[in-house]
């Protein structure tokens, strides 16, 4: 009997989990100096709230979840995404009461979609995002989207390309609706059937499908900015201006309508233009979203916030060529011959690790030319070998391995020696 | 309508993960100088990786698992612990070939049991473990123990126990069963169902029962440690003096079994020995699995490991008072009035938190009042409040809030002076 990792999954092994923490410390730093707390939500939730929160007509909800009943019999669905999550945790603890709004959330963890296998899609994947709830300025808008391309720009990250969009409000939204059914309505035959069955319910989303991406009526179909209401208009020229003052270069598109229901006004994507990188060129996607914590229960709270995969974070790296300064060293190697040495390096070890020097010694009975090996290969700093005569003297050459160089070091002195020296 | 959290499941509020994070980092650092790489393996797993990994008569496997089916049909269960994908991995991705044994692996996440609900116990709980497979020298046992300890120690716990076993090898095992089957047997009927069913299948897990524990023939059980092969109550002697060697105290509990079959030669819990704490003190529970690395389609490899349950010990730390030493502070505020100051000011955070300099501003149209009252919560180290007459003077005061000092610094020269003086 052998045993893979599940379809559509992968396992993310030692050699490859450095490059994953240094992100996520790059991103604890950054969501400290923007004041984003984290917030930790279980991995399922009832189903309901993503059909109510992600919305029923989209992609992730028709096709896309693992949904299963427990053992209670409740159906629940493993997290497709983190802000329905999110705004049901702000609506259940009552956030919307803390004296400080925003109230600025961010989260991190493994979000799970059915999808169809392809390079750079996974079924369970890490996203890292932020929720600012609480507050409709503009001023924040900028703030949320400045967070994104900070991040990007901070792992080391050039080609970047930020897409702004303004999807109005309720009025603009009625009023380009109607204008995108008038627009669709005499040739929709042509259209893929899930389009056919946008039209009524939500024909904002033709515009994002992946099947009709390029029929020409896609390209003269009319643009939500023709639409915008004046106090729309405003806000986002507001949002504009903020992103001016903090130097952050955007390009508007009118076509950017974003894959979920529950955006308004602010919408925004983040693109790689690297040479090397895949088909899929979206690392983040965010906007804002007033009228979500209603639907989910609570007070009318305006709120926005983005998403971005860490995997794809991670490919954008790997196409531009940079390498993340990852550190993976180990301090000491001791190589011990016979079971008093032994003993007795184990009982070093563990006054070094107390200090926080790492080490490391043979737990597998090797000679000692192999145990050098070892060292070698773990690109130990220093190592030891102790032996009787280093019992007998209670003192342990230490060797600098990029050097060469030895010292006799008795042990009592060996931390001291070693935390001067490592 | 309204969501919740689902049952037996929290959320960790911004309030609480500051905790969260400082427990990590210190379990980042001593896997660092213990040199355990972390791995980090899918929420789901194939189910007969926990039928085989685990244990087919275990709880967990028979009552306890989150298994459903995903859209392709794939039987899947949410992961309710590590060892077995841990192990999964290893052979899967040919570990056993990489020329430095033991892997030592080392992993935090979520894990999944549908457990009746009571204090502690949640049905998604945060379990942080470590393996290390490819070595059967007793001093990886103490080295993995060591560890355990360590990082309990770290924390800022006092109250601990360590309470020791060895369940000795196949021999051992088949030689106790025997005694253990002639002892419970003529008796068999006053116990429950699951411990009649267990008497065939496996009966040392007749003194892992809760609901028969203090049945008399329980403390009269023969004793699995009578029953070591010389063999074994060597290794267990070696084990003991590297725990001797390390300075760790520990007690032997010949009753120590173990929840999970998997188990042979040492076996380990850590409890908390704080009055606060409540009925389950366990904390942490480990133990040697040679023969697990085969059951799961991989060659003979022995391993060693533990788990430890993260709301465990965050509860060990309440029960015994012990307060985290969290950095959560914000270096500045800016209350700004008016339009042109609040784009300046948003200018200026942005120049802060480019330099690490964590800041914040109102985002909901305050009046300045309301704006210093939130600077006030927030414990910010210094504000800044920008009018007119600042955006004229290009000149901004600059107040510590403890001192109540105040120093007008040039926009120009802002970044500097506060790194100087946050």
């Amino acid at each position: 009997m052998s045993f893979k990792v599940p379809r559509g999954t992968q396992d993310i092994l030692p050699e490859q989990t450095p490059k994953w923490q240094k992100v996520e410390s790059i991103l604890r730093e950054l969501t400290h100096v923007y004041r984003y707390k984290e917030i930790r939500t279980p991995i399922f939730e009832q189903t309901e709230l993503f059909q109510r929160g992600v919305g029923d007509t989209t992609d992730i909800v028709q096709k896309e979840m693992y949904t299963f009943e427990d053992r209670g019999g409740r159906s629940l669905t493993l997290r497709p995404e983190g802000t329905a999550s999110s705004v049901r945790a702000y609506v259940e603890h009552k956030m919307f009461g803390y004296p400080d709004q925003p109230v600025k959330l961010s989260y991190m963890g493994p979000m799970f979609r059915y999808e169809r296998q392809q390079a750079g899609r996974y079924r369970q994947f890490v996203q890292f995002g932020v929720e600012a709830i609480g507050s409709s300025d503009p001023a924040i808008d900028a703030e949320v989207i400045s967070l994104a391309m900070d991040i990007y720009q901070t792992v080391g990250l050039k080609d970047l390309k930020l897409v702004i969009n303004s999807l109005g409000d309720k009025e603009t939204r009625e009023a380009h609706r109607t204008a995108l059914i008038q627009h669709f309505e005499p040739s929709i035959g042509e259209f893929c059937m899930d389009c056919q069955n946008r039209l009524a319910k939500n024909p904002l989303r033709i515009l994002d499908c992946k099947k009709d991406h390029d029929h020409p009526l896609m390209q003269s179909a009319p643009a939500l900015t023709d639409y915008l209401t004046e106090a729309s208009a405003k806000y986002f020229d507001q949002v504009k201006q903020y992103l001016d003052v903090l130097g952050i270069t955007y390009v508007v598109d009118p076509n950017l309508v974003r894959g979920l229901d529950y955006y308004n006004h602010t919408a925004f994507e983040i693109m790689s233009t690297s040479d090397g990188f895949g088909a899929i060129t979206t690392l983040c996607g965010g906007g804002r979203y007033n009228g979500l914590v209603e639907d989910i229960g609570g007070p009318d709270m305006p709120g926005i916030g983005f998403a971005m995969s860490i995997e794809r974070l991670l490919l954008a790296l790997e196409a531009e060529g940079v390498e993340l300064d990852v550190e993976d060293s180990l301090d000491i190697y001791l190589v011990a011959m016979g079971d008093e040495a032994k003993l007795k390096s184990a009982e070093l070890m563990s006054s070094f690790r107390a200090k926080g020097i790492s080490a490391d010694m043979d737990y597998i009975d090797r000679k000692m030319k192999a145990q050098m090996k070892s060292a070698d290969r773990l690109s130990a700093k220093f190592v030891l070998v102790m032996g009787e005569s280093e019992l007998e003297e209670m003192a342990v050459n230490v060797k600098e391995m990029a050097t060469g160089n030895q010292e006799k070091v008795p042990f009592a002195e060996l931390v001291t020696y070693l935390l001067e020296h490592k």
